[in-house]
């Protein structure tokens, strides 16, 4: 039988129709996408020997041969710096300037890597990236929201090949985000504690969506998962925002997230996917209602009408299957 | 430069940036959907011969040579009217029965047209069927929303190549959906006013989005589209329930939505799409601060991590640019 089922954050609503369920096994990529990727291409302009294609790097981690990682200023980059954030009125409709700073983390010099294939090291060095960039434009007055995601494949809005992931400073926090925190707020009186620590007990007492518990992270299948293998990764630690992670919880996190996404790569055959690091506004570094966490979306069905229209996701396998599924993998 | 833009309706903002600007041109189909479709498929469960295929009709138009339209249960529902929409609690977590209709308007016997392709008299049956089921489901007690859409082509999340269109009812109002009516009810206080009235307003008197204008209706490119050559048909008269056209309406809705598709179809090469109808909630068809709407989103480009993190889209195409693209075409 069909049910709905609430996300406990966000009080939307999924419906799961068991009846049209497919099976893992029916996620697996088409044989479109398994040509043979290089380690190097000569017009990548993320390989080595194309750094002057790139604006100068921003932040730069070294190893023996060259650079190991490096965070540049996006080329094309839909904000900038250097424009005004304040609101004009044209007409009845309201603009501001796009001022905004859009980073590439350049994971890698080896083309063909992904998440799923590095080492811990480099996995490790990537979020490191991350905390250095979030930390360092947390300081600018103007922005208010800093947003860290990764877009993998055609199918998940990327032409680049190159392993990279992106970051955006925005001086504004849209009401997508506000309103979810403004929900937690009020969870937070209900509960009497953040409704994500609360859900989290809820996942880990019932285990059966659970995919990897570390020390300080769990990886898991929400109960009210919109998509097919939707996984979270949250720190156990209650923290509001990605730049309260210490070095453990990084070191920890490098191997939750590529063990997670290794799972993915062998089970789903390298599915493209984005992921998401959500993390409290700037202001509130230190929100008792708000918990930072991952969302990795691996991009295997398609929302429609119905899903734009309302909000309410169709999907068809039940999370608990999934983690299994996922959980019975060896990495 | 970037700018953004605010939607007026739900206060997200929208990334305008015009130096990834692409031209209309640029998202012309690709070759591989081109191939010619047959007016009669013998596999087709829409297609006549096969009635036995679905369900007994909810609603049925007939014609000279048997029937024009059908509407039909969706024999493969997410949804089913058996079930009980009562709450309950599992663990942490809530769950309620799959209650709901799901229905599938089988539009015309003919396997290869498409709105765009249609002549007056079907397009205005369709809308008639709309209307027929709207106020038969908004009957039934237990149901508070009605979602009419229409997914055309794969990348719509459509499988289903005869023309077709779907309504399910649902005994929740999501948040997705209530939230932004609430916003709309806050907005009346601030303009004594429909904000979509005050919208409409706006666009009339700068006249470079709008793409077709009727007596009743007003067909344009929103200030702040989402994505390329989203489209808004918007009735003049305030009216907050679709279950409130007159069938003057109807006649002129046929041509404005008809000729808006030609207009995308000519002019974007046939491209996939969804199309919904946006409704106040059953409980309030008199609603003055809501207003009902048809939004069309040609498939054109792919919601990524920044999208689906903050709900900010980053849109490379003037929606001015495009409503001249789409005045042009002659239709």
């Amino acid at each position: 039988m069909p049910e709905f089922r609430q996300n406990p954050i966000s009080k939307e609503w999924v419906v799961i129709a068991r009846e049209r369920a497919k099976r893992p096994e029916d996620f697996t990529k088409d044989s479109s996408g398994k040509e043979e990727v290089p380690s190097h291409r000569d017009d990548c302009p993320f390989c080595p020997g194309n750094e002057d294609k790139t604006p100068p790097p921003l932040y730069t981690i070294d190893g023996d041969n060259g650079w190991r990682l490096r965070v540049v200023p996006n080329k094309f980059a839909a904000l900038q710096p250097g424009l005004s954030p304040k609101r004009e009125q044209v007409g009845k409709f309201l603009r501001a300037g796009g001022f905004g700073m859009a980073e590439v983390v350049i994971e890698t010099p080896q083309h063909n890597l992904t998440i799923a294939t590095m080492d811990h090291e480099t996995v490790r060095d990537i979020l490191q990236s991350y905390k250095v960039r979030y930390t360092e434009l947390s300081q600018n007055d103007r922005v208010n929201l800093i947003t860290i995601f990764r877009n993998k494949g055609k199918k998940a809005g990327t032409s680049l090949e190159h392993p990279h992931s992106q970051i955006i400073a925005t001086p504004i926090v849209p009401p997508h985000v506000r309103d979810q925190m403004t929900k937690c707020q009020v969870a937070y009186d209900t509960y009497g504690a953040c409704v994500f620590c609360y859900m989290l007990k809820g996942e880990l007492s019932q285990r059966i969506r659970v995919v990897i518990e570390s020390d300080r992270f769990v990886s898991f299948c929400p109960f009210a998962s919109c998509s097919p293998f939707e996984v979270r990764i949250l720190p156990k630690r209650h923290t509001s925002s990605f730049g309260g992670i210490t070095p453990d919880e990084i070191e920890d996190l490098a191997d939750s997230l590529r063990f997670t996404l290794k799972k993915i790569y062998i089970g789903l055959e390298n599915p493209d996917y984005n992921y998401i690091i959500r993390s409290s506004r700037v202001e509130a570094p230190q929100a008792k209602y708000y918990h930072w966490y991952m969302v990795i979306i691996p991009k295997l069905t398609i929302p429609a009408g119905f899903e734009i229209g309302t909000g309410i996701y169709i999907n068809t396998t039940l999370p608990e299957k999934c983690a299994e599924y996922l959980r019975k993998i060896d990495v």
